[in-house]
């Protein structure tokens, strides 16, 4: 070993590798990681350690869990405001068209957001940030899309890639330009859909702001050949692309997107089993929000089975967003994903390690703890893994390692 | 003003005082609150601030909003434990013979706290106290109801008892007892529920350990006539009754409980019209419990509306503990109760606050910001009241205050 080269081993650990190859989380017990130039070097067990380690400085953790860095691989995090009064007149009785007269709905967060500055942005997200990565999230995507102009759309990038400078994590930006409509526009939904894709994804990809583009594909906001228009120029910019699909109603979005090889389509509460195949082939990732679900009271569940049946890799995200889902705890998204749609342990920990890397294009790079991956993972106080997901309001977090230092 | 007497003032605060007289949450804007030797001297406009505090030593609030200390008035906070195995061979699709055949059920929490001492119970108990604490509780009760034997349900409850000696928080016990059949009785519930009343009964009351006694009526546990012995008993050492009634079934439980004029009665999910008025009657507190019902997938919502219109107090609560409820944040139990159950953010707010201190006979010592109550309140990072129940695993706690000390 050179002397200088950062070296550090973390032993007396049981390891939840989440590896491909092995079954269910891929436990270790007895087991070490070794880390070098903030990559794992080894990840198993202790006794296989190679020589080469023995003298290195190490931790003890005292017989503790570690699993990878948790990932959030969907998020609206960037956002100025909150929605907490609509919340309340809804509560209260409140019809939407009244709420809306209050100024309510996805307008007023695009209102709020116009009207921030970046700076104003970045310290209104560091705190939802900050309850993220208490409970061990290391990797993050943050979307814009309440903008809905081309100054705006960039400012809420730039805040997202800021992010990444204010705290130790990794911030995936995608651009999401066509989320909503903006009211300047008057009903024109195809005019926006040019600009979206002619003026402000070429001004985004120019100053490289977007490591991805999504779209909202709905009733509600905009069709397939819309989301088409949009996708191709993502395309002719070389960024993958993810969608906001089949949440309120089945406009084949799951199967628009595999059919651009996207690396996620997201919420899927009502895809269907040609969509479930398209995804499988594609290998496009199914994203699960039940944040979303739970917070507006949908009943109908995205077709969990069907992933299963079809080997559709599912993650799981907060969707942290004002309107939908004003959720700041990956754990407690895992219990909404156990406990409302019954994914299982095995299940919702993939679903934010493992399949969340595979959601943002970063499988090669984060998610399991293998030799070669960037030593992001997380030492827990916990006495098994399903205890991340079982309770709710909890965190157990001891240490969060990224890159291979305590962060 | 005495020299050496501890009088504090905090300005520039936004009041939620919950005080009874007001309307909605009490709110006092540019508000002021005084305390003279841990009591509430003054809550109200700064400008009202009698003149004898003037030179008081203060506190600038920032304009913050501040609320009355929050209480978790139903918790089972004291046991061993936990049940995340049980919880991981569900989502995996056992029955359930299949995990009361590998341990799981409450007879596996029964063992555990059995199998712990005095310290252990402590120690394991503090981190879920902790959690509670740091969203701004500085009332608890906490439960009995895992030993089932005399001896092992004294030791849970000295356990509650050295929470308050722990920790910076106001504990109130509640001995249940008469919570499930111990597997050595055989199945003989008369006999145990003979025990509760005649023998642990009287040694919980010889030690002064008990502030109230509660019991767990439901076809699966004790029926109406077992519970009258076990009140009838309380009655004769002069306890308050509280009741877990109605949950699964109605056995009129909410109309028991108010014929004996309990603090509460607990869960009501299917209580009926003739039970409400009952409670309404008898000034019983509905202690609403929104965890359990998600944690469970019940589908059958307490009667929220009938409470309304008979004018029954209704307190939320976390149900804390390790089979139908592991939930350890009120402010996600809040939003619960918003989301599942239609409750506003006043019922929301005045159920962990106000209708809590009733729930536990302290309406008149904490729950509101009034002069003479114990000075426990919290000061919040938010823009208003409802985001404590809008955002989901977010903690906007600045402050917590307790007898008038920054806790
Ligand atoms: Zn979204
Ligand atoms: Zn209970």
């Amino acid at each position: 070993m050179t002397e200088g080269t950062a070296v550090r081993v973390w032993r007396n650990a049981r390891l939840a590798t989440l590896a491909e190859g092995l079954p269910g989380l891929g436990i270790v017990e007895n087991g070490a990681i070794a880390v070098e130039n903030g990559r794992i070097a080894h990840a198993g067990p202790e006794a296989d350690l190679p020589a080469i380690f023995a003298g290195a400085e190490s931790v003890d953790c005292g017989g503790r869990w570690v699993t990878p860095g948790l990932i959030d691989c969907h998020t609206h995090l960037v956002h100025a405001g909150d929605r907490a009064h609509e919340f309340e007149l809804r509560l209260a009785g409140a019809s939407y068209e009244e709420i809306a007269r209050a100024g309510g709905g996805i307008v007023s967060s695009v209102k709020a957001l116009r009207a921030a500055g970046e700076d104003d942005l970045v310290r209104e997200t560091l705190p939802r940030l900050d309850a993220l990565m208490a409970e061990g999230v290391t990797t993050m995507e943050v979307k814009s899309g309440y903008g809905l102009d081309t100054a705006n759309e960039l400012k809420s990038l730039r805040a997202a890639r800021r992010l990444a400078r204010e705290r130790d994590v990794t911030v995936r930006t995608t651009f999401l330009g066509a989320h909503a409509l903006p009211p300047e526009m008057d009903g024109d939904k195809d005019a926006y859909i040019d600009r979206v894709a002619d003026e402000m994804l070429p001004a985004v990809a120019a100053e490289n702001l977007a490591d991805a583009v999504d779209g909202f594909c709905e009733g509600i906001t905009f069709s397939p050949a819309q989301m088409r228009k949009v996708f191709d120029a993502a395309k002719r910019y070389g960024l993958p692309v993810k969608l906001h699909a089949d949440q309120l109603s089945n406009l084949h979005g799951a199967a628009l997107a595999a059919s651009y090889g996207a690396l996620s389509a997201d919420h899927l509460e009502y895809t269907d089993e040609a969509g479930a195949q398209a995804m499988a082939a594609a290998g496009t990732v199914a994203v699960i929000l039940p944040g979303a679900f739970y917070f507006i009271r949908e009943t109908r569940k995205p077709p969990i089975d069907l992933f299963r049946r079809h080997g559709v890799r599912m993650a799981v995200a907060t969707d942290c967003n004002p309107g939908t889902s004003p959720l700041t705890s990956l754990l407690l998204t895992m219990n909404m994903a156990a406990t409302l749609f019954g994914m299982t342990v095995e299940e919702c920990l993939a679903g934010t390690t493992r399949e969340a890397a595979r959601a943002l294009g970063l499988a090669g790079e984060i998610g399991t703890l293998e030799a070669g991956k960037r030593a992001d993972f997380v030492l827990w106080d916990i006495g098994r893994p399903a205890e991340l997901i079982y309770r709710m309001g909890f965190n157990p977090m001891h240490a969060r390692i990224r890159g291979g230092k305590q962060a």
